[in-house]
């Protein structure tokens, strides 16, 4: 089953409240998904995504499908047994990694041809094989395959690439009638161009998905481009359909994206920079890494009531990260999702309470942007 | 404060059972004790150390001396402080590592000069600088500083090294003289020569310690050598002062060790193996990395009742040491680690019930030897 319910919105912004239901259990929206990219959120075990309160990890299907392949993964029960969690999970289409990943890829109708990142090896996704994938995946929440354009990218281009990604999502969906469980969501795209966007939500919602994702932003065009079109796009958007803005998930996009009307948000960035020395705090990113917290025996974030930050000093966390020592990138990865999943809840607590616009004052006052 | 209590004597070995009292806690023996060189117990945290029962741990005065600093873990509190773990710890004397992995070391009757492997500052540890070390770090048990000879190594190299190690140990004596809550051990040389092993335990003896290790075995002697030196030494020692078999932890060394009066062991090996993929069974040591378990959904080792066997299965533990994923290695060596403990608390049982010779037969029975 899928069913997202509508709860609340915020008067003085376009947050929302919001409820989505799947055989996996319930996420309150708005959400952080941490991402698991091969079967693994990076140095967190699933024990610890459920102290931190996750509610729903990201699986990649263009990984999942080269390594250790979803059949394998379909053999051991779906990717919800094989990675031991038993709540929620979301896989994206293989799209984006194909295109970004992959190389010598060759786009043609029917679907894309590319060599293996990995080994070189001739690969094929097409919508259907990306359904076919995911069905193996058996995980709660399914992507449409599409195309994301580059940006910058031609008008031209674009429409292009939008009517193609249209006519995927019909395929798609075709191949997912008789999934049981899984919710399919369409992918809206139109790059920067506003009448574009218009015209893939329009389309795509014809086709009547459950949910869907706003494609195409984050990929490397300016924040004011990101937030002017989601200012642009999401009320154009079913109101009783959760909203998914793909791979964009800094503490300031996270606010700036539910503040235009997002119900949820994935991104690599926090295990990542965890892995750099880096760390979220309720003042803006510090690199514990740095000499400069040598002796400081304090807390990662002294605001943090995190396992890390009420048990080890950014001194120890730095030595470990100096040393190469795993416990240390599983210290400030742990950090960094709780981070967000813990800020998430606040602003879902910020909308319950008509605080949203106070609280979104309050983090721009205090969070110093890099 | 520091106690040994004698429980129990096997009747048909040397095999004892016993308790140690320290400041941080009780340690039942014999006990396994896992190595956190760099004031972590690689890719575990203090808490999975605790629900795996380790009950002692132990750190490395050479590593770290040289990084981050004695005087850096001092500021912090002392070790245990540091990396948030409040049971005991057990140091060694820095001896072992200046001897194996510093560059152009000159033993002086002083003490050692040696280049760090680190980045080649020249260095020095004396056994009144490793006493200051320890007491910095504030262990439980201190190690004395020795020198411990190759193998082979002629008779009158192991008999000058001896004596030295003996005036040595009376310098750490003096120097630990103030120190309050940490336990100095002395430590039995010889190398595989009887007579002068007889002569260690009685001159280390005389100056009587609260507890003796046993050095210089396991530096690449045959097995047999090292279990006849066993037999003969322990014999010798104190039997109400604790014994630890400095280096050695595969289980059937632990399992020997015990045999012939051993109480406390140390390894990098669980978590070492734990790195390359290789596990402990209760059938034999598995490389769970090879293309064998590619498919097989069953735990590490079926008659294992770790979080690790309960939840994941080879396959996934495979798929993830092969993609380089630090839950990986985190699965392995939690696993190994529980495996050595657990091992240790049946050998545990064994002796208490009379069991052990029994016990001892069943391992070797089943247990495929590498
Ligand atoms: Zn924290
Ligand atoms: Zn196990």
């Amino acid at each position: 089953m899928f069913d997202f319910k509508l709860i609340k919105e915020n008067k003085n912004s376009k947050a929302r409240l919001g409820e989505i239901t799947t055989d996996h259990g319930k996420i309150e929206t708005p959400i952080f998904m941490p991402v698991g990219t091969q079967a693994t959120v990076k140095a967190m075990s699933s024990r610890e995504l459920k102290e931190i309160k996750a509610q729903i990890i990201l699986g990649n299907t263009y990984h999942l499908f080269l390594r250790p392949g979803d059949e394998l993964i379909a053999k051991a029960g779906g990717l919800h047994q094989f990675m031991n969690w038993d709540r929620p999970i979301l896989t994206d289409s293989g799209g984006f990694q194909v295109f970004s990943l992959a190389d010598l890829r060759e786009i043609e109708e029917e679907g894309v041809y590319f060599r293996s990142h990995l080994d070189g090896s001739k690969q094929f996704i097409s919508p259907e094989k990306s359904m076919q994938i995911q069905k193996n995946l058996g995980s709660d929440i399914v992507m449409a395959f599409d195309e994301c354009p580059p940006y910058p990218a031609t008008r031209d281009y674009v429409e292009n690439s939008l009517n193609r990604t249209l006519r995927w999502a019909e395929r798609c969906k075709k191949e997912m009638e008789n999934a049981k469980g899984q919710a399919l969501f369409g992918i809206i795209q139109g790059g920067v161009y506003p009448e574009l966007r218009k015209q893939s939500v329009e389309e795509t919602t014809k086709l009547d998905f459950p949910g869907y994702s706003i494609g195409g932003l984050s990929v490397g065009e300016p924040k004011e481009e990101m937030y002017k079109m989601l200012d642009y796009t999401t009320p154009l958007m079913d109101k009783n359909k959760p909203r998914y803005l793909m791979g964009v998930g800094t503490p300031e996009d996270l606010i700036e994206g539910i503040y235009h009307g997002v119900d949820m948000f994935d991104c690599v960035m926090p295990t990542r920079i965890a892995r750099h020395g880096q760390v979220f705090t309720h003042t803006g990113r510090k690199t514990v890494r740095n000499a400069t917290y040598k002796e400081d025996f304090n807390p990662l974030d002294a605001e943090c009531d995190c396992h890390v930050c009420q048990n080890y000093s950014r001194a120890y966390i730095r030595h470990l990260l100096k040393r190469n020592e795993i416990l240390g990138v599983r210290l400030t990865s742990y950090h960094n999702l709780y981070f967000l999943l813990n800020f998430a809840a606040e602003i879902r607590d910020a909308i319950s309470n008509d605080n949203f616009i106070n609280f979104r004052e309050e983090f721009y006052n205090k969070y110093k942007l890099k």
